[in-house]
């Protein structure tokens, strides 16, 4: 079972990464919890460079196909190896952000960019895309706090630096592409307490998991 | 005027390069000369992942988006504006060397490969391309002679490294390709001195400033 993780910053994705893995491991399943850029050893070094802030210099089309190239090798490399192996793979963000973030966000056309994904992914879609949904403003200032309390460094933070405007182009793109993919992604409310946000995370798996048994 | 150099390794593209330039030089024209993969800042950091022989892991889909990213930044940052700069703009290895090593070297979809690149180039395909031809043998031969005359470190060989096949694949692959693209490519025999292959090489320039005049 292959699922992803989306939503823009701050909507607490880390924390019900950890927790679905938690569910499934008390299941007696084996998870590979992984993350999108940067799931690979070449992915690692395509991460710096994609979300350092001194690389602005980046065009859209590059910045898509750097996010391409990482997808591809973690598909290739790891992904699909620990499918194969049998475990849960748990993925922090996948081909959905390129749609959303290049799309919605940078206006980049979303057929093509799903076409491209095809080509990135290798017929490897998720079986299950969790969409944390939050208010921009509300996730931003999580992000934000989060950062300062991880003493996390500057550079890594290009897009959070982007205009409010830009999150909240994001975010209507999520729920616009997740109308448009109705049987794979699913929209949860990320306001809640972690508590709350998980149990409806766990409802969906659930539903999931009985629909593929 | 933007006019690429492709060819297997050892055809003397960087000599016939520098003699082009001079060319046009003589004739009062400001020349940018440049190269794929690295022909950007972020290019650079590309190539050397690109061409690194330690990166074997590098899978076939990764390798090609990394072309292309390095392909849209240059093209978006380096040879659009040198163009509309009014220069004439000479580029060793541009988006036939994607089409040529990737399809027919690598076996992916050369029509995929004509599509995608045309995402990265973003309409801006050359004027003209001088495909010099060698016999594989002959050219391996010379590059490795130059390899160890430039002291060139072993790293950047992961493409001198394949087997004869490979670069017999390469070979037919450029003059298919060519055969398909004869508005913009010539094939010149590479075999000569570098003065009989220059003369061949000026006569096909000059033959397309005539048209475009």
């Amino acid at each position: 079972m292959f699922i992803t993780f989306e939503g823009i910053e701050g909507t607490g994705k880390s924390t019900q990464i950890a927790r679905v893995r938690e569910y499934f491991e008390a299941c007696g399943r084996e998870v590979f919890q992984t993350l999108e850029p940067g799931g690979s050893r070449i992915g690692r070094d395509l991460r710096r460079m994609l979300l350092h802030v001194d690389n602005r210099e980046i065009t859209p089309i590059t910045e898509l196909f750097l996010y391409l190239a990482d997808r591809a090798q973690h598909v290739g490399q790891v992904i699909r190896p620990e499918l194969e192996a049998g475990k849960v793979v748990l993925c922090d963000r996948f081909a959905d952000s390129t749609i959303v973030y290049q799309g919605y966000g940078r206006g980049l056309d979303t057929v093509m960019l799903r076409e491209l994904n095809e080509v990135a992914v290798d017929g490897l879609w998720p079986d299950l895309t969790i969409v944390l949904d939050i208010d921009p403003e509300v996730g931003l200032k999580r992000a934000t706090l989060r950062n300062i309390e991880d003493g996390k460094a500057k550079e890594e933070g290009r897009f959070e630096a982007e205009h409010l405007s830009f999150h909240k182009r994001i975010r209507e793109g999520y729920l616009t592409w997740a109308a448009f993919n109705r049987s794979r992604m699913r929209v949860v409310d990320a306001s809640g307490t972690p508590d709350q946000v998980f149990a409806h995370i766990k409802a969906v798996i659930e539903a999931c998991e009985t629909d593929e048994g």
